[in-house]
Order: structure tokens, then C-alpha cells, then sequence
């Protein structure tokens, strides 16, 4: 579908700093003071009811059942309907969001925006199930590096995109608080662990994507069919107890160091609105190992890549109570995925595991080869050994209690309108 | 509560082998020719039809919202209640299947038992996540030998009760057919892995668990409240292709090893039924570490443990054709398992980790001391280096197609009728 650069009707929309122009339209569920979660997108600094617009007929030449998707709590139903039927609904977005949409129609829409301050954003979708891949080289290594000096890297990682299932359950929506979990850690020097407090939490910054269309179980998706199973993304933070992981991950993979806490962001960008920002997949160094047949294709190396821009803020009590602006620790972009999201898809449907709308994958954590453009403070910091400094003149080796992660992501270039995340937030509160 | 031998008027539930006496009473979810899925209590070789009598009103005495937990597709809701309601409910079905009940009664709850072959078992829970332990050491030890011959268990092993996230998408009911699944392998000579079906297809012989009651995210759960928060118990075949886990599994742990499908007994024998057959806790060896102490307590020693003996039946196709029985080829008991039920359920949710009612948790791969007692054929066979001869004159290193898989479980004891687990069982299809 072209993207035009048509302009909204909705001001906020065509201000060029906004993450949310016409060209974007994410799904996500709100509610607010006198209505229960429903589904919303966001256009500007508005948020578009898109239960009350199905309920007003605004889109009776869609699909009826589309329409009655569109009337629930959870993105769930919309994307069991799979990214066609979403694109229909897209398109009819943009129609009545348009500068030129007739008035009459505007004046029914424009009672059923509201302004996103007056909102309260919940989770997308009821999370099924949520893996969390691996899929940075970069991070990889960084990680390796620190635990395997001499081969950071493990054989399979070229051929394999490694991945692990996560905790559903608790994962949140953007700016609920994450508390210091306890658990075990042993010290290198103790004779036997403790329970206690973690002391090395640290965020992971990450992109997440949801399952638009299912698989049934024992039958996989071909990398060609896999965008069409994918709804849209999201920004994602993979919170992480370096210390509990450390001492609890051999043999089975992490486990209570993540399963605490992870944070999404609360819009979906549908993969239609990142369409103008596709690029070429991770470009492989001469030498490495072409993907097996079944993660390969032409079209997936040409257009599997995202030129997504990612941030990462850090703010402490201390430079907000001095008013000072979150800090800019990283940044990094979603390029540099050794692996695309199709091919994770792929792979993970590759045994016959099945798929459910509303799933949740993950890229795992997003570091680029520099850095600067690292997406955890276990890299960042080399576990602690050189700490950053913040503008508030403390330093951070991990996070502190009262820090606040920002994650901030978009697309941009010459001539199209800015394609914005939103935010992805959370404050450290004390261990109980 | 206090057991009573009593008898009931449903005759098939007085044989001394059945499964499921008076005593028993397992919740499921079933379905006949003209009723949906439903909730249903097995009694002898009948399914008392658990909607039907709360819409008769035959549990007017206890709490309405239990009643009309009665009512649901899935038991997701009278867990919720917890296992002290669960417990009210039990009493009552105790009092109206014994065999001194009121003729009246007898006569209205007649019409609702159902012959249990007419009915299809379906799963007890909407499983919102599914967490595999560890928790045989025996089974760590033999397959940590297999990989680290001088340093079979890993340090953390004796302090941390090690566990990972399972896919919940792809547990299925016992009885389901299990596709072969294909995946990365890579042979020990090759230079680079090729993708194919599964050449190393195992079972793992498991106890899961549900969770009751819920926790907030936050709020973990003590030793001395984690029985409060598990409703009962099921068997589970965590079938695992080796070659694919061997390949993907470093550093994240299994993935699409086990994803392919999970099977799980349909029946939940609750913690009640099983109350005559605690044990005290793993007899950890002289100079082995106590736990720490939030997983430690004087009662979890003395009956954290449940003496529940567990078979594993194979039947081949030939096996079948001969019209001979399936070959038991293992045998092992819940009592060898190195962490108890609480203190895994205490564990998970000792980061602040947020379990759901209906959430499933399990054991790991239970396996004993002796051969003849391991969960798996990867262990039997030492890695297939020693093949198991099969009474048709067959032998297996691994599964076959055709091969059915066939788990039992059992408590029993002088003076007390046998309460049994029913059977889950699956059938290897090939891989398409």
C-alpha cells in the first residue's frame, strides 16, 4: 500500500515532532475516566475511539467481523484477522482522517477523539505467550565477551536464531513501576549464595512484535507468508537481574532474572506504517554462513531490514528533582539484527509450534557495533567496571532505585513524515 | 480433612483397581456427542457431570460464585477460588456419591454421571503460562554426565531450584497425535547443520502442577502458604527432540526442542486426594547445602513430599498389530525428586513473579537412582548408545513413528483404595 503525504485534519498530526502523523496510525487499548479499555489509535496529540467510530458505522463497508473486532477490550480479535484485514481498516483510517474527508464525516469522527492526556494506556493484546529472541550480534558478542574471553561467540549463533520463551504474566504496560526484585546470587569470592536484593538490574532495550494471524499447530510458516503474521511492533524493555541471572541461568536459560518484570510500549506501529522504512537484512561478513534454505530468501535479504532509530534515556531522582532532562545514554537501531523479524517468525514456527494472535515476540536486546549504541548497562558499563556518568554528576554502574528507563524509537528520512514508538518507560522502586 | 475409606454407591468406583474411587474425585473438562466442553469429576468409570448438578443445585449450600465456577469450559475459575473453596466442593461431592446419600439425592445426581467413554477429555485450564523445573537430581546428574563426564551437576544446582518458561500455545490433552518435528541439527562430523525432521524424538516423564489461587505481581508467595496456591496435580510428557536441543540450546536454553507439543493427563488429582501419601522431602546426603531459608521450613522437610509411583509404557506399531501390550519400561516415584512442589511454586514467585489460576508448573523429567527407574530415553539408552529391546523383538534408541508413549501414575497403600493419576498418553506421527 503507498503511503501518501497527505495531511490530517487532526493538527498535532502535521507537526512535524510528532510521533504520531496520518502516515503512522498505531493500535492501542485505552480508557479513561467514564469508559472501560477499548481499542484506540493514536493520531497526534489525540487518541481516536475506535470502538465508538465501529459503533457509529464510520467503517460499514469493512468486513462485519472486523468491525466487531473493533469494539473489543484487546487487540486480540483484530489481529486473529491477519495484516490484510488490518490494512483495510487502515486505509479506511486515513480516509476519514484526511484533510479532505467531508465535513459531515469529520464532525462525527472528531467527537470520538480524545485528547491523550486524558487517557490511560493499557496493554495491547492478552499475551498468550511471549518469546524473546537474540537476534544481536552485536550484543552477542558483547555478552560472550564477558563470560568467554577468547570465543564469545557460540557456533550455533550464525545459523540459528536463538531465542527462549519468557513470562507472560507479567509483563506491563509503559510507566507501571517495576520493583527491585530478590532472589539468589553468589558472589565469585562466597562459598554459597544468598537471597537478597539484586544489585545489578539493568534494562534491555528491545523490539518487540505481535502475532497478527495464527499457525495451527504442526504447521509452519514460510519465510514468504511470515510479515503476514506479523501485526506491528512495539518498544520493549527486557528488565534484567545480572546478578540472579548469573548464578541461576546454567543449564535451562534465564528465568527469575527476567520474569519480574517486562515493559512494552503501549502503541502498535503496524509493519504498513513502517513500510517506507524497509531496508536490506544485516549485511553478513565475508565468510559467514548463508541461512539454511529455509530462513532464506531474496526478498527477505533485499526488504527483511527496519532503519529503526532506538534511544535510551536514564533519569534519577536526582536529575529530576533538579529538573534536569532525562540523560541520552544510547543510541541504536534496529538494523543491526543479525536476523529479521520474518525469519524469527519462521524459525519459530519452523517445528510446528503454533502461533496465537496477540502473541508477543522479542528481538532480544538491540546493540549496534559501537559504544555508544549498546541496549544495556551490562554492556555499556563492562558489568560494572566502567561506570557512565550522568549530567546530574552521579555515575551508574546498574540502575539505581528511583532511576527511570525511557525508550524512545522512529523512522525517518527526507520527505516522509516522522513514524513514531511513543515511549516505553519505568521507575525502580525499592526491593520489599 | 480427614479421608474417610468410605464406598460409593457408584459401583465401578469400589473396584480395587480403579483409578479414580471416591477418594480421588480429579477435576477435568470434557465434551459428549451433545455438550460442550464442561467440568467433570471421574468416579470409577463414570464422569459426573460437574455443570449439570451446580445447575441442579445440588451445591445450593456453598459459595455462589463457587457454584457458578461450576459452570465454566474450563477449571481456570474454581481454581481461582483457591483450595480452601475447592475443598467445600469436594466435600460435597464426597457427600453425594457416598454410599449412604439420601435416595433423592441419589436418584438427581444418577442422571448426571456418563459412561467415561463417551466422553472426550479436553484441557483442565487455559493455560496462561507454563513453567518447567528441574527438580530430579538424578535425571541432572545423568544428563549432565552425558555432556560434563567429571562435573556432572552444575554448583547451582543443590541451592537453586533451576527452572525455565515452557510454550503454553502447544500443550495439548493426552491422546493427541504428536508430529515428528523438523529443526536445525547438527552431527557431531558435520561442518554445518541442515534442517530435517527430528532423528532423536524423546519423551520426559514429568508431575505438573496448577496453580490455584493467584499472586500479585510483586507479592511472592511463602513455603508456608505455597501448598494454599497449587489445586492438584496431572502427568506431562515433555517431549523433547534431542538433535534439535542439543544444537540450539546454548546460551538460552530449549527452545524449539520442546515447543513442538507438551502433553498433559486430563484429570487434576487434587493435593487433598493426595494427602494420605505425603512424605517427608528429599533425604538431601550428608555435607549437601540446606536450602536457603525462604525455602526451607520444618513442614516442607517432614511432608513436602508425595510417594506417587510413575510408569512409562511404550507400545510400538508392531507392537499393536501383535495385539500384545505395551512394554513398561520404566518405572520412578515423585518421592525422588531433589525440590518439592512448594518450594518450587515458592521459588518462582520469589522475584515477585505473578502466577495465574490455571497456570501450569512441572517437575522436570522425573528419573531415580536406579536404571530401571529414569524418565527418559535419552537417559535409558545413554544417549542411544544402548538400545532398549522392545517385547516384539524390536529395540529403540529413540521414539518411532507409530510409537505411542503411555505415562501412569499411582499412590497406593495398605488400607487406603488407590488413587490414580489416569494416563496420558501419545502417538508419534511422521513428520510431514
Amino acid at each position: 500500500m503507498a503511503v501518501t503525504v497527505d495531511k490530517s485534519w487532526v493538527e498535532s498530526a502535521n507537526d512535524s515532532a510528532t510521533d504520531f502523523p496520518l502516515q503512522n496510525l498505531p493500535f492501542g487499548v485505552f480508557s479513561a475516566s467514564e469508559l472501560k479499555p477499548r481499542i484506540g489509535v493514536a493520531i497526534g496529540d489525540r487518541v481516536l475511539d475506535i470502538r465508538a467510530c465501529a459503533e457509529q458505522g464510520l467503517f460499514r463497508a469493512l468486513d462485519p467481523l472486523l468491525q466487531q473486532a473493533c469494539t473489543a477490550a484487546t487487540l486480540n480479535g483484530l489481529m486473529s484477522h491477519g495484516r490484510r484485514a488490518a490494512a483495510t481498516l487502515r486505509a479506511r483510517l486515513i480516509e476519514i482522517l484526511r484533510i479532505d474527508v467531508a465535513p459531515e464525516i469529520r464532525s462525527k469522527v472528531e467527537r470520538n477523539l480524545r485528547s491523550a492526556g486524558e487517557t490511560t494506556m493499557h496493554l495491547p493484546t492478552a499475551i498468550g505467550d511471549y518469546t524473546d529472541f537474540y537476534a544481536s550480534i552485536y550484543h552477542a558478542t558483547n555478552v560472550g565477551r564477558l563470560f568467554r574471553p577468547d570465543n564469545p561467540l557460540l557456533p550455533n549463533y550464525k545459523h540459528v536464531p536463538i531465542g527462549y520463551h519468557g513470562r507472560a504474566s507479567s509483563i506491563v504496560v509503559s510507566g507501571t513501576e517495576i520493583k527491585r526484585p530478590c532472589g539468589q546470587t553468589k558472589a565469585a569470592d562466597a562459598e554459597s549464595p544468598a537471597f537478597g536484593p539484586s544489585r545489578l538490574l539493568d534494562y534491555e532495550l528491545e523490539v518487540g512484535f505481535f502475532v497478527a494471524e495464527g499457525n495451527r499447530r504442526g504447521e509452519p510458516v514460510s519465510l514468504s507468508e511470515a510479515e503476514s503474521h506479523i501485526f506491528g511492533l512495539c518498544l520493549l524493555n527486557d528488565w534484567s537481574a545480572r546478578d540472579i541471572q548469573a548464578w541461576e541461568y546454567q543449564p535451562l536459560g534465564p528465568f527469575l532474572a527476567k520474569s519480574f518484570a517486562t515493559s512494552v510500549s503501549p502503541w502498535v506501529v503496524t509493519l504498513d506504517a513502517l513500510e517506507p522504512f524497509r531496508t536490506h537484512a544485516f549485511e553478513r561478513a565475508p565468510g559467514d554462513p548463508q541461512p539454511l534454505p529455509y530462513l532464506n530468501s531474496e526478498s527477505n535479504q533485499k526488504r527483511g531490514g527496519i532503519d529503526l532509530k532506538l534511544e535510551v534515556l536514564l533519569s534519577s531522582r536526582r536529575i529530576r528533582e533538579a529538573g534536569q532532562a532525562p540523560a541520552r545514554i544510547s543510541r541504536g537501531n534496529a538494523r543491526d539484527l543479525y536476523w529479521t523479524l520474518a525469519q524469527m517468525l519462521t524459525h519459530h514456527t519452523s517445528n510446528g509450534c503454533n502461533l496465537q494472535p496477540g502473541d508477543l515476540l522479542a528481538s532480544g536486546t538491540v546493540s549496534g557495533a559501537a559504544k555508544e549504541s549498546v541496549g544495556s548497562l551490562l554492556e555499556m558499563t563492562q558489568r560494572g567496571a566502567e561506570p557512565i556518568p550522568l549530567p546530574s554528576g552521579e555515575t551508574r554502574k546498574f540502575l539505581e532505585d528511583g532511576d527511570e528507563v525511557i525508550f524512545r524509537a522512529y523512522c525517518e528520512r527526507e520527505g516522509h513524515p516522522r513514524i513514531g514508538f511513543g515511549e516505553c518507560r519505568g521507575v525502580i522502586q525499592p526491593a520489599s
